[in-house]
């Protein structure tokens, strides 16, 4: 059995490679989870992108329910993990029929790589049944925060930082870095920061229908997004956003 | 005039985007930098992408030489901003004879937002004449070489460090970070490293022809790919190539 995880980006169906593209048209079955609380609309748009792959119906399309978490697991990671051999089972289940199946594609938004729990997951499938483990990638949300605010970003030959909020809330702006970009962030964890001399750009829904950005310097820019992102939430029942941070200057770093 | 910037990926025709195929079929006029140096080879590559996207000849290819850096500039970063006016000068050459071109069309090897010079270029652009400036992500190599490997760039729920070799070998591994991403690393900046722990994802000419991957502890990989990567680059005249570093454990990091 080959499963090949294929990053879609971030819900723009021309975000997609050729390479994406053809692996789709290739698979015996791809599986699309259904997440439930307000991502209806998610799911409707990976049915839509594979529809506008698939010309004829020789691809089978399954969903699957995602499991929850559960809340009862105290430690983040702990539960996490669990959460990780709940879906491998679901996997499973919802692949048992089908034995005669080749090639399994898998969608996943943005890129396989980046804060996503799909490559643990197929790990724990491989340790289940004999597995050729393939990965498409695709544009991340970073990417395409970056195109929509037309910004590098590094600032030039420094580096730059990958976090979420959990992380810069828990350990605060680490030492020698001018440049966070910030995922999974519920919480708008830039309001535990002090603001001054740092500028944030921010995007919610990139790439797809009604998406948003802002940026400016955190002090004014900052209580802006903090109301836009529940706004919307509300309206929507859902979001994905993300942000990039920058500070004017620090030890590591000349102007 | 619109000027897009179309990020390609790192060379496999199939890594282009839908959005990245429609903007290139689009232009009126297409910017390839000629950059010698053994990388006629790239050039050529980038020709091949292009015609492999434009099925007419309505789309002008135009040429035009990079200029080099001054090495008697001796600060580092001065001599990259002295060299980035130098380019947006060449562009402006190149472009002066074609005043009735609306859609320019720069190609750009990944992603125009990751350690690429062509937005900051694009700025000098801008403030010699009014310019629309548009952004078409592409995969990077950071995202092709956690496919190659099928290896998520973070670990659970914890950060990662996007830099430079220069940046490794001056400031070293930073403090509560466990992933780093080495890019423009052309002297093997891990060596200055001391390994126990630390195991190294490698990997050259990355979606290309003759793609080169290595991993494992970094006491082992490292002196194979400092070989590897001296041989190849000798006999192909170029190499590009990208890593990633995990160590094993931090104060910042459950395991």
């Amino acid at each position: 059995m080959e499963l090949t995880l294929v990053g879609i980006g971030t819900g723009k169906p021309d975000h997609l490679t050729l390479q994406a593209v053809e692996a789709i048209r290739a698979a015996d079955l791809l599986l699309i989870p259904e997440k439930g609380e307000g991502k209806q609309e998610l799911a409707d748009l990976r049915r839509r992108i594979v529809a506008g792959c698939v010309e004829d119906d020789g691809v089978r399309v399954l969903s699957f329910a995602m499991p929850k978490r559960d809340p009862a697991v105290p430690d983040y990671k702990t539960r996490v993990k669990l959460w990780h051999d709940a879906i491998a089972q679901a996997w499973l289940d919802a692949l048992a029929p089908y034995p005669e199946a080749r090639k399994i594609v898998l969608l996943v938004w943005g890129d396989p790589a980046l804060f996503d729990s799909t490559l643990r997951v197929a790990e724990r499938i491989r340790k289940a049944c004999p597995l050729e483990l393939k990965v498409v990638p695709g544009l991340t949300s970073l990417q395409v925060l970056a195109a929509s605010h037309a910004i590098p970003l590094n600032r030039l030959a420094e580096p730059f930082l990958v976090t979420t909020g959990r992380h810069l809330r828990e350990h605060g702006w680490p030492e020698g870095i001018d440049t966070l970009v910030v995922m999974l962030d519920g919480e708008c964890s830039f309001t535990t920061l002090d603001p001054a001399g740092v500028s944030i750009w921010w995007g919610a829904y990139l790439g797809m229908e009604g998406e948003i950005l802002d940026q400016g310097a955190l002090s004014e820019a900052g209580p802006r997004i903090v109301e836009a992102r529940a706004e919307t939430r509300e309206r929507r029942g859902w979001i994905m956003d993300i942000y990039l941070l920058r500070r004017e200057t620090s030890s590591a770093s000349a102007p």
